[in-house]
């Protein structure tokens, strides 16, 4: 029996893929529809790369297609140079085998499979969060039938880092402030791994090397899908290897024992020169902070076990578990 | 010789007392005056105790009184709470030694003493920012005459704190964030510690009660400043001891190597939820940030090297330097 009943939402690009690849492969995770969502590249290339990597790695789940554009501003520009013009490190892609395409749009797609299966979902959230906000507007009342979501996004400054895209803000939360900070302030239990935290796994040029030795099909698949990424982070960051961002979420639904969590509410900043920045109040904080104060607690990350989660997709991949 | 002129520009409060005491004891450091500013006092309050301060630690010192409310916005309460009614812990005060009051307002004094003394002046500033951005305004070609300005202030969120008054702001900035934008953004050396950095070094009781045994008058006196303090930090952070915030920045004065530092632009908030939070563009981000680029690096505390910097202010008290 799965432990986790999961609906991958995901702006595929090429850590969403890999992490698309860790959650099939994982026996507690029973994928239940991959949404797609603009981010790394636009809603078409979004949808047409969740169906090809659904008909792959994750035979007879659907695929519904989601948001173009954030719910209150234009789309942002594809992130070519670092997922590849193709989104999956241009790589070619054989669309064969692609999934079907739900009737549904996404959120419609999440508020009935949430409907359906009470108390049991997880929303694994790894683009900009308009789907879920969406979802959120359409039905309300579905946020206590879910058993969690949890998002890669944000940063809250561990190590330093506030942002990638701009000294305060993270992708995915930039994608949507807005809505964000409504995914952020609803009544469901909400976990966020943040860019601080994802950045301290790094899968080594050797590291991925094994998984293609080693991995069999999907570990051929990550590492291929890899290449465009890896040379993107040596040229941008001087790091050889990868960050592992999408795949900390997946590891977090998994293992959340790997990670260091702190409770309290988080705002996202909808305007200003930090527009994209969220923000915990640290629920130990003593001073008043209304702002925060009237919303409910997330588990926001502050620190990682490394090499756990580095064995612990490993060990998914080449079927060591 | 002395090898830093400073001046000491100071909302006194506890810890600000416990930093005039280290500076008027450390033999690199000659202090050509005090100036006082709102914050963790009235102006009134904070003046006063600074006079009290340089009669009985730093003979011939002396005091400008500086502003008694922000740039732009009503002066914030008093942190009573925090440093006790009279902004010294509640301590009995002999104001009979207390220093001369210059005639002149704070920041006149500062952009007279910079240009009496080009390019020799270290701002050591712990309060809020608006004696410097007054000084700035009031002759803005004092800036490259600055050797530079260190600062106690900000949050930078290296241990996951990025405030202390709300979840995105520290108390200095806070009190005056038009201010605080000013300074970082003039092209004179900037050097920011912030409080993720201050509150990693914590003075123990044990610590405190060694410097009481072993440290004269100025010993004593430093625990006796001390006390309300810690029961403060006692009850609203369950901290065995207090937090070493503006002696920081006297020590980055001293002993720069003691602190890990990153360069590049910061910008404050100025409204919004998060007003008063200070960010930092790495000088090492790729991307293009236009509300930053503009402006001149400063250099903020990553981290601290704990042992050493409470070494020095214990041998700089107890007269074993």
């Amino acid at each position: 029996m799965s432990m986790h009943k999961v609906i991958y939402d995901t702006d595929p690009g090429v850590d969403d893929a890999m992490a698309l690849v860790f959650q099939a492969l994982h026996p507690d995770i029973e994928l239940l529809g991959l949404t797609s969502v603009f981010g790394n590249a636009t809603i078409e290339t979004t949808t047409r790369n969740a169906r090809f990597l659904a008909g792959r790695f994750a035979a007879g789940v659907p695929v519904a297609r989601g948001a173009a554009a954030p719910l209150r501003r234009a789309a942002p520009e594809p992130l070519a140079w670092i997922h590849g013009d193709n989104g999956l490190g241009n790589i070619a892609l054989d669309t064969t085998e692609q999934a079907p395409l739900d009737a549904r749009p996404a959120h419609r797609f999440i508020i009935d499979t949430v409907r359906a299966h009470p108390g049991e979902v997880t929303l694994l959230a790894v683009g900009p969060l308009t789907n879920l906000a969406l979802a959120l507007a359409g039905d309300p009342q579905i946020a206590p039938l879910v058993k969690q979501v949890v998002i890669m996004g944000g940063a809250f400054g561990t190590d330093g880092v506030l942002g990638n895209v701009t000294p305060a803000a993270e992708a995915n939360i930039l994608g949507d402030p807005d809505a964000a900070d409504i995914v952020f302030g609803a009544a469901w239990p909400v976990a966020i791994v943040g860019l601080d935290v994802t950045q301290r796994t790094i899968m080594s040029h050797d590291y991925l090397a094994s998984l293609r030795a080693r991995g069999g099909a999907a570990g051929r698949f990550v590492w291929e899908v890899s290449r465009h990424y890896e040379a993107f982070h040596e040229q941008s960051a001087q790091l050889a290897g990868i960050y592992v961002h999408d795949s900390s979420a997946v590891a977090y639904v998994l293992a959340p024992h790997l990670y260091t969590t702190r409770s309290g509410p988080v705002r996202v900043l909808t305007d200003g020169i930090a527009v994209g920045q969220s923000i915990q109040k640290p629920s130990a904080m003593p001073v008043p902070a209304p702002d925060w104060d009237s919303r409910p607690d997330c588990k926001v990350c502050m620190a990682v076990d490394v090499p756990g989660m580095l064995a612990l997709y490993e060990n998914t991949i080449c079927g060591t578990l």
